[in-house]
């Protein structure tokens, strides 16, 4: 694949429940022209993550909405086509929030350069990116785990909860992860390790979880929310520690969901809940960074990704990922 | 009063919903007989909590429910009778879970010899006993509050939320109070000194909260649950820390109360929720005992009590008290 005008996907209108692919629009413009102290970037790799769905409202949140007309907000990866800028060079790879498009402009800041020995390119948008520090440091910083706690994850095949149920199982602890397909249950368990899976869409959550957990929950990573995060709350232990990356069963309603209220059980398990953007941890970045790159050199982390060619492919792949039917980290490949 | 037999309250039957009186019984016994090792307690004061109502549950909690035919359990100061052991001595005022009656026959472990010097001797289920000390060590430990904090409290003019108010207004915080009647919001602002008081009966809570927490609510410690949560939670600062001390909205009710579900914010705001029981601050009761006893000496914090006398009285107080006919910290005066 390669464009030779800048493809962008702009927000066409503001997504009432699930986006719908007219919510989008794909439109072509020029090569934009590179002006003094910039870059021309060829987008070679785009990363889709739930968070994205918050960005399309027009509520206040903890980044601004993108506008309808507005190239939709994303990480990826490209090479640097042209230079006019002293901070990077031509055929250096880059990894930025540079948006759903073919072609970016940027002065270069808020990129980084991307050490292309450590792993494949993508891994930047992935294991080695955004996903896989949200992991690190949600997992390590948030939930305080140690030897011998029941680790719940949500959402385990997912780009996040892949890498948190593999550094659980490192540090040993018991690992059971929820996901909505026997294939993902499957590969969690024996490509993982995790010591469990329940797929939440075909089995009884509660009694799973009094299977795998006999002993309780110790931690809770949480990507999802609703009935899954009821049922682990409702088993958890003294002392718990739950971690609220994401709750993407709520991203996409168009009537708010209801349920009984729980917070109750925080105070008589003196357990601690806690939200977490991993932007909060970029002054270590580096260091996870190179820890998630060793454990993959060494084979203990392994990621499974699911790539769809071609950037105006996106939004089917977006809708379809916040519905379940991505299989690990869901990205675009762009460019070659 | 004086009661020349064994006055007790056990409990009749699990209720359903707000306890009724028929869900106590009243009994009499002898005044029991000393053994060796053992003291006689006469109870001069009795504390009713809102934590007394969890236990009259039939469900797991952290704690033991109590059993019909069983003693409530309870705080209580009393006055030592005849000692057969060598802990305390006849005439010692001690403070300890003994139970609704008016006699009570302990080994002395778990007793607490009461400094009568400090304050008058039922503070020691107030703001020097488990409230006060749930106030001192949820507030500072679980909310860390710093100068200049928004600090939201629910039911505060109760016998916690009274003694956090106090606390954050000496430390510098804006300090906002729910409670359920004009009076109780009147003694909050004059009295102790809150910057405001929402009465969440008759007043809008989210329209409130927005005139009185303009820059948003940084630490919110909850007595309560519900609505006035819900309003707090949607107004929260990035790095707000919640206490969950109690959730009594929900503890009478027959039905499960649905809520939209709102994790989400805690996740954009990285926020904490953590739940406490101030059992976990035992080894530093007295330094927070102390701390308090010396506000109180340099008239810095001051306290309310909602006496009522005698035992007998005790069902009715306590289902006043759950919903909302108290006035600040619930005593039963037992004895002289």
């Amino acid at each position: 694949m390669e464009y030779e005008k800048n493809m962008k996907v702009v927000l066409a209108s503001h997504p009432n429940g699930y986006p719908k692919e007219d919510d989008f629009e794909v439109t072509e413009s020029q090569i934009p022209i590179v002006h003094e102290g910039e870059l021309l970037l060829k987008i070679l790799w785009l990363s889709l993550d739930p968070y994205m769905r918050g960005r399309m409202n027009d509520i206040r949140s903890y980044a601004p909405s993108v506008v309808p007309g507005e190239t939709m907000v994303g990480g990826a990866v490209a090479r640097v086509m042209e230079s006019r800028s002293p901070m990077f060079n031509v055929g250096d790879i880059v990894e930025g929030n540079l948006g759903w498009q073919s072609y970016a402009i940027s002065d270069g800041l808020g990129l980084r350069k991307v050490d292309e020995s450590l792993a494949p390119l993508q891994t930047n948008l992935g294991v080695l990116g955004m996903p896989g520090l949200t992991a690190y440091f949600g997992f390590l910083d948030i939930c305080k785990p140690v030897p011998g706690d029941t680790v719940v994850i949500s959402a385990a095949s997912g780009a996040v909860g892949q890498v948190v149920g593999q550094i659980a199982k490192l540090m040993g602890c018991n690992v059971v992860g929820t996901a909505g397909s026997d294939a993902k249950v499957d590969f969690v368990v024996e490509e993982l390790g995790f010591d469990a899976g329940i797929n939440y869409k075909t089995q009884n959550i509660p009694d799973s979880l009094d299977i795998y957990c006999p002993d309780g929950v110790d931690v809770y990573f949480d990507n999802v929310g609703g009935e899954v995060t009821d049922a682990v709350l409702a088993r958890i232990n003294t002392w718990a520690r739950i971690a609220i990356c994401g709750q993407i069963s709520q991203y996409n309603l168009s009537q708010p969901d209801l349920a009984p209220r729980n917070l109750g059980i925080l105070t008589r398990s003196q357990a601690k809940m806690e939200g977490f953007l991993v932007f909060n941890y970029e002054n270590k970045y580096e260091q996870g960074r190179n820890r998630i790159a060793k454990w993959i050199s060494q084979g203990k982390i392994i990621y499974k990704e699911s790539v769809t060619e071609g950037l105006e492919k996106a939004p089917a792949t977006f809708i379809g990922m916040l519905k379940g039917s991505n299989f690990g980290k869901t990205l675009i490949k762009v460019s070659q």
